[in-house]
């Protein structure tokens, strides 16, 4: 199976997303009006950074991977704070909307053009990193660097240091900070929400530049407008320059195990993070996974036992914390029903191990050859989690659909092109990634039929509809029944305040019932 | 020197504040406004939780431990978020100012009245502990549980997990998410910026109650209205319910070693914590510091070197962790000069050693008899820490008053009445609290301009003038120049967006300097 089988099996349709129909504001620019900002666009830049070619329209109204295309008016390629901010002004000039395009592996349609059309801000050529401060655990980077080549250029210049969060390959850190990403590593280092980003420059629809804060690691200056803009899907302001803290780069270790059910490793799971022992990643395959890697590999030496899954990755500093590490979790996975530990002893080992987890969404293709997928996104408090996958997996059954569950195949760094659209279990998090195979538009709506269940299962256990891909035009039907009106209604004050004309990125994030306009 | 002597020290004027002055909000109440607003409070709420005794008015405009009282109009206490929408609707209905009282530990005023007086609402009824959900390590309280008391209950139940941030002595939940707190732990855990609180019920200024999220570990459901609340010093929303993540209790041990100067102490520091070792806690305690505890006791068995000293808190599951890394701390320290290293091998060995940085703060009060002293909370990037105490250590010996820096002595849980008001180093973060010593109100003067100077430092070094102690009214002044004009507008539009009649808190956080008040 080549690169390019795979990115054949990575080209359905995209997302099916109902809410790219926007009603337009009756604010907005006339055709007119929007020929005028092209036009001045292409004045206020050199003439490669600005295009209406209809192939680079379409290809900058696409998401990563898919076929489907929802087109802006205009792409434009700013290399400058100061080339977002005439940007925008251009666009309040003219009442034209506009959209942040990253790394374009958003699951959700974040990038996506709307009926309104607009302004696509492609945000590639802002990719340098500023400056690097060892000694502070940080750097300054551009909004278009991407984690997976931040964190190469710091092993070429031997700097022990990462950046751990490690959504989908290709994902840039503008776009991390927008959705809110996490990743694998979440389960040691949490997620965006959390300190990895200590300051951000962001152009306001207003077009003022604002620092959200200054550099220290520490600060209580005032609200903290840095959260302001983190999951906010550019529909607050475009982030131009970031501030990200690094952490040690450490030894790991990986090990594989396992379980009679998914409630007895998670069982596991929760009891050796509340051990202490240095875990970086816990990631599930579940038994029909175990099974496809089988099939997968099938003229390999290795033949997995079909049953429910552990992957695991342990750090520490030195060998000893490795090793205690490693008898603890085994001595808590054997006391939970865990079988067949099995712990690499050298690095060829570990990735060898490391690579049936990275192979997994492969081998799921290679069972289900020519299907389409839709992932999944929900999360639940952890000690929920064997309760819905119960309740889903009855459904997945009654629906006659095949539904492995997954772990992350994120560090795949050997496959560029690849993205893990359709992944992974953040299982310590309680964070369900669910791969829904189907074949025919009948089975399309089964599929979409059981994303609903799904999500409902989730709030019923007090979780959420998204874990870490965010809302775009995918999820927010469910923002109102998850978090109540009030503080939906919240969210669409702080945007009419700090964006009155909707021309950031409108219609993504949340539904504006009570507006004139969607 | 007992508790009470320890009190005394304790009870200066408090903290030089001169934003008390708030130039009315001309839609503010008339003073018979204000009448009706407490009359109708004594209809909803029982007599004995609506006060205007001018005794209870005066606890309730004083900072923990000071005698400068700053009252309200009238002092209310709410047992459940429906009486705290009681209370914002009469706020509302008679334009009356209304502000947030916790454990009353802010050190900038947060909780002081102002001209314009009001609402003091007392959330110490409700500090009730509603959930524990121990399988997921989190739990859900009222705002007015203290961390303390929350750990307490944890041990005494004998479930092994904790809650990491600690502030001050008696700060409550609702007040450390509205200062965005940290604490000694913030080495290890991070800040209240980070994960640590998962979602919050906010009665905001129009009477509308939010959840800002549910209860799974993770979310990316729209924008983040949590962290909105984190850090806003209950000017845009009242906490009436909040649900905290918990961290695993592990074992600890302590070290302490000396150092030829802060520098080299700081390089220790840094490496060891990019090395990868499980360190909980590090802890500065200066030269003069180290002096003051010889004085303290003189008469006991121990007499310290007179150097700069690191106090450390190692943690780990197991012995092996713990001894794995004191070998490496050892072996850092010692290659950047540390001597006397002293690692305690035993429990009492570790409270023996711990209790000397517990003593810290005493030992000043007895080097410097009678003394007031000021606190300060500047933080830089670390690299820039020891700049940073050169540039500070030139004005405080040209101001001739003596200013040692010592560490957090935060978890004297021995001391009740006892609050860190003028302490820590968080040192590895940058965070930097040196305590300033003065007599009268000529030194006082002095004091005042050593302040202005040291955040005249931080900020030339990419820092803030407040790394946890949040702005009040003590930092206000400082905002504009740390984060720019257009960062302290958007901070506006949003509390003018939330609560138009600034309401919540008014003459908190920030300067409205383009506006009809202050």
């Amino acid at each position: 199976m080549s690169d390019a089988d795979i990115f054949v099996y990575t080209q359905p349709r995209g997302p099916p997303l109902s809410g790219t129909k926007v009603l337009l504001n009756s604010n907005y620019g006339s055709p007119a009006e929007y020929a005028q900002a092209i036009d001045e666009l292409r004045i206020a830049f050199p003439a490669e950074d600005v295009s209406t070619d209809p192939v680079v329209l379409d290809v900058h109204g696409q998401l990563a991977g898919y076929s489907n295309s929802f087109p802006h008016s205009v792409v434009v390629v700013p290399r400058s704070t100061g080339d977002v901010v005439r940007i925008v002004n251009i666009s309040r000039k003219y009442r034209v909307p506009i959209v942040a395009y990253g790394g374009a592996t958003s699951l959700e349609g974040q990038i996506y053009g709307t009926d309104a059309k607009g302004i696509c801000v492609d945000m590639s050529a802002m990719s340098k990193i500023l400056e690097i401060h060892e000694a502070d655990a940080d750097l300054v980077c551009q909004p278009g660097a991407k984690w997976t080549d931040i964190n190469v250029m710091l092993k070429e210049k031997g700097i022990p240091l990462f950046f751990p969060l490690d959504p989908g390959i290709g994902a840039s850190i503008g776009g991390m900070i927008s959705t809110g990403c996490s990743g694998t590593n979440a389960v040691r280092y949490g997620t965006a929400k959390g300190e990895w980003f200590l300051n951000a420059t962001v152009v306001l629809p207003s077009g003022e530049v604002i620092k959200t804060r200054r550099r220290s690691r520490k600060c209580s200056a005032g609200f903290d407008t840095l959260h302001l803009f983190i999951g906010a899907e550019g529909t607050l302001g475009i982030v131009t320059e970031v501030t990200i803290r690094l952490a040690p780069l450490l030894p790991t270790r990986v090990a594989v195990v396992q379980f009679p059910s998914v409630e007895h490793a998670t069982r596991a799971s929760t009891e050796a993070l509340n051990y202490g022992v240095n875990l970086q990643c816990i990631e599930l395959l579940d038994a029909l996974f175990m099974k496809a890697l089988n099939t997968y590999n099938k003229n390999g030496s290795r033949t997995w036992p079909e049953k429910d899954s552990l992957f695991i990755k342990i750090q520490g500093a030195t060998p000893v914390f490795i090793e205690e590490s490693a008898r603890i979790l085994r001595a808590v996975a054997e006391k939970h029903g865990g079988t067949n530990f099995e712990f690499a002893a050298t690095d060829a080992q570990a990735e060898e191990l490391w690579l049936a987890r990275k192979n997994a969404l492969h081998a799921g293709f290679v069972m289900f050859p020519g299907a389409k997928a839709i992932g999944t996104d929900i999360c639940v408090p952890v000690s929920r989690l064997p309760d819905l996958v119960a309740a889903s997996k009855k459904d997945f059954d009654a629906a006659g659909l095949p539904v492995p569950i997954i772990g992350h195949v994120g560090d795949g760094l050997s496959l560029p092109t690849f993205r893990k659209q359709a992944a992974p279990t953040d299982f310590c998090t309680g964070n369900l990634h669910a791969i829904i195979y189907h074949y025919n538009d009948e089975e399309e709506k089964i599929a979409q039929g059981l994303v609903a269940k799904l999500v409902k299962h989730a709030l019923d256990l007090d979780g959420t509809c998204t874990g870490e891909h965010g809302v775009g035009l995918g999820k927010k039907k469910y923002l109102v029944e998850e978090l109540g009106e009030s503080t939906v209604e919240l969210m669409k004050y702080i945007k009419q305040c700090i964006d009155p004309l909707n021309l950031f990125n409108p219609g993504k994030v949340r539904r504006y019932d009570k507006t004139p306009f969607e």
